[in-house]
């Protein structure tokens, strides 16, 4: 099934779970218990409002946490604000302290205060702890409940108490199962396969591996994606100074970390804020905010265009026809720009390309920029010389000169504009900002003044004295 | 250590290893044992060309093979064609079946069927299995080897069974354990941590969740990403028909094709074709075809706005400073297209939008911008009366018309600018093509035309027997 089936099964579903509503909760327990969470939550957000309470509460609480889990940011804090705090507590409590967090964060400070009374003091702690961090860090990201042993447990000591956690029904990632020294720092990891590959009588610290890849609870998501994929990990440990470990981030919440990053690059590189909602659970004037400041932005720096205009407004009156091709000219340096700067984001974002390696990517583009803006000249250099030659249009008698501007300058404005476009990621890598900041509109507009000005500088050359 | 560090130490490292090489394979091989295959590899791109074959050919070969897998395509292409077939395919039978595959494919035709001809038959009639299906759907992404159980297996056996796989150092994934029925089709799947919870005596379908996620064999790259993400997988399964399991895919590939994904969706978003090779790796002749497709077409497109332009030449020359006024309209048409089709784009991937929600999205971009586009027009009315009060520029006795022209174009613009990008996925995706492909260029050159149309058809209402 895929997700649009997925979603339209649930629509179907509601009407039978309202039904059951009606009976036990016993009964209603069992009648789910096959339905994986995330379906369920699903079905969730497909009932009416009034029915959703009714459903959690005839759910085990750990049942209820799941679906809460992966309800949608709005749904979960609706359902939260409506419960007593007793009542939401119980289910919070259940769930896993990273997702406990995330839930928690999202609630009115006051309903958030109150619930969090009501959970057991440990518990309690662990959340505030957790709540301390940057959501967008490896330490907002991780969860507390994980399995570490002292590197000299044995094989089998190690498998028992594994064991005896995973029967108790607990909470805890068994992702892999950390060693530490006598001070707790982190000696190794291994996997739940490597300890039931053992042989017998072997100490965890024999077949551990050693070389355990990790991060401190201030690591930003993205190093914590690109750690987790580089080194195909499940889980990804994250440690103090002291290499006491804190916490892991499991591969779950990486992939979320993934798709949030994503969609912000995306956003951004359209040349926006990026959304912290759905499109279409964010309200009419956040959006606006959201969108208005980089237009604005934008607007203001593309008024230098008119600027530039009106330095060659006499030029324009005695060849109004150069006018004709500004549009065309300045869009393929914008173009070719966004093309230049979706590259370098990426290839920087992946670590194919550093900072110092802004010089041979230069060095690069520059040429490329000259081979594509070539291809453009002639295309350009073509249409004046057909349309005038099949009669569609009078540039003058001096159309070949015409021609040869536009394609000289079409040569130009690529060069520039692949140029700027690879250079500006770097610019503002260098600066301090995020090198995916540099959004197709920006590089547009910075490359449409510049392109102005290309044109007018070329036929200034080639038509003074002629047409000017 | 971020990316970066292990780059730079990787570099620190390489002369060691030369160093090392002249030892014997024992000592290399003991040498470098605890060292992260990943960090391996990056090692093994440091070295210079000849001492990569001496260092692969002294490990053992699981351990050469894990290294192979990490390699760059690149660099894993060139070691494989200059070993010998059977060194390569000693190797090469090593890797597990998805990254033979891949390793393969990549491959000269020759090279590939002699180094295929040299591996062991089952496991070359799997490769070649493996290579039939599309590396962008779930077939091309999936491992083989796997662990399943008959349903009425007991507990204890599926242990013994699972540690006695685990112990031969074998290659199956045990991301989860699946349960199959008489005929061998898939009814369950459990992880390692539920079968070490499972009660003494049960049976594997007593444990197993009976709901279990699968794709077929031909479920696009893209499913198999969200479906993994949505219910939190760390494999999911691949069954033909029947509901026989015919692989797994595990969760570091979902992580590498949704890193693949987000790189093609930033290129093609940028307006050019999605490379299949990082940006420094590509050749300069294959990095022009990649860009001048989308420029040309660009052009083409864009060379109406040059014919639009010509319709209006008459009143051009009346009053040449409309010109003026040019590229900031349409290049504020373009960016807050750029941005509605962003914000598309990612809510279609994300399944938060689908093709049916296309009227109620249109009802809210074109609400909204009209509200964009009143602050741009305020601006730009700002902009002309300032500049006329302050002397620096005379627009003219009309200059409060030209204000009012303008700033109702930026209305107009902006407004269509925000329907037509967020239309525009939406019409591509009825046509059966990627709303990916929908690319702030492609918005932009689209709405260029259409904001010079605005633009003079405003102008001639309000300025007509004044002006024009």
């Amino acid at each position: 099934m895929n997700t649009q089936e997925h979603r339209a099964l649930a629509a179907l579903l509601a009407p039978d779970i309202q039904e059951l509503l009606k009976r036990s909760p016993e009964s209603i327990a069992a009648e789910t218990e096959e339905i994986h969470a995330a379906d369920l939550a699903d079905i969730v957000e497909a009932l009416p409002r009034e029915s959703v309470l009714a459903l959690l509460q005839a759910l085990p609480a750990d049942r209820a946490a799941d679906v809460l889990e992966y309800l949608s940011d709005d749904l979960r804090t609706e359902v939260l604000e409506e419960m007593s705090a007793p009542q939401a507590a119980r289910l919070v409590a259940e769930m896993t302290p990273d997702d406990r967090a995330d839930a928690l964060e999202e609630l009115e400070e006051e309903t958030y205060e109150d619930i969090l009374s009501e959970i057991p003091q440990p518990a309690r702690e662990e959340t505030e702890r957790l709540l301390a961090y940057d959501p967008e860090t490896a330490g907002g990201l991780m969860t507390t409940e994980f399995v570490s042993v002292p590197e000299d447990t044995t094989v089998e000591a190690a498998l028992a108490g594994v064991r005896r956690i995973a029967r108790a029904g607990r909470r805890e990632a068994m992702h892999a199962i950390y060693a530490t020294d006598e001070h707790g720092a982190l000696k190794g990891v291994l996997s739940l396969r490597e300890l039931l590959a053992a042989a017998e009588g072997a100490k965890i610290r024999d077949i551990a591996w050693e070389e355990v890849v990790s991060v401190p609870p201030t690591a930003d998501r993205a190093e914590v994606v690109s750690l987790t994929s580089n080194y195909d990990l499940v889980a990804l440990p994250v440690v103090d100074e002291n290499q006491r470990i804190l916490g892991v981030v499991t591969v779950d919440d990486v992939m979320d970390a993934m798709v949030e990053e994503h969609t912000e690059d995306v956003q951004k590189f359209g040349g926006m804020e990026a959304l912290d909602e759905p499109y279409l659970q964010i309200g009419f004037s956040a959006m606006i905010r959201k969108r208005v400041v980089w237009l604005v932005a934008l607007f203001v720096g593309q008024m230098l265009t008119t600027s530039a205009m009106q330095q060659f407004q006499s030029q324009l009156t005695q060849a109004l026809m150069l006018t004709l091709f500004i549009p065309l000219i300045i869009s393929s340096g914008g173009n070719s720009g966004s093309q230049a700067t979706s590259l370098i984001i990426r290839a920087m974002a992946l670590g194919e390309v550093t900072l110092a390696d802004w010089w041979r990517i230069a060095r690069r583009e520059l040429p490329l920029g000259l081979a594509l803006g070539a291809v453009l000249g002639v295309l350009g250099v073509l249409r004046i010389v057909l349309w005038q030659q099949l009669g569609l249009w009078d540039y003058g008698d001096h159309y070949l000169l015409v021609a040869l501007t536009v394609g000289t300058t079409l040569i130009g404005v690529v060069a520039f504009g692949s140029l700027a476009g690879s250079m500006l990621p770097f610019l503002l890598s260098r600066a301090g900002l995020d090198p995916a900041s540099a959004s197709a509109p920006l590089v547009a507009t910075l490359v449409d003044v510049t392109g102005l000005t290309i044109y007018f500088s070329v036929a200034l050359f080639l038509l003074s004295g002629i047409l000017l």
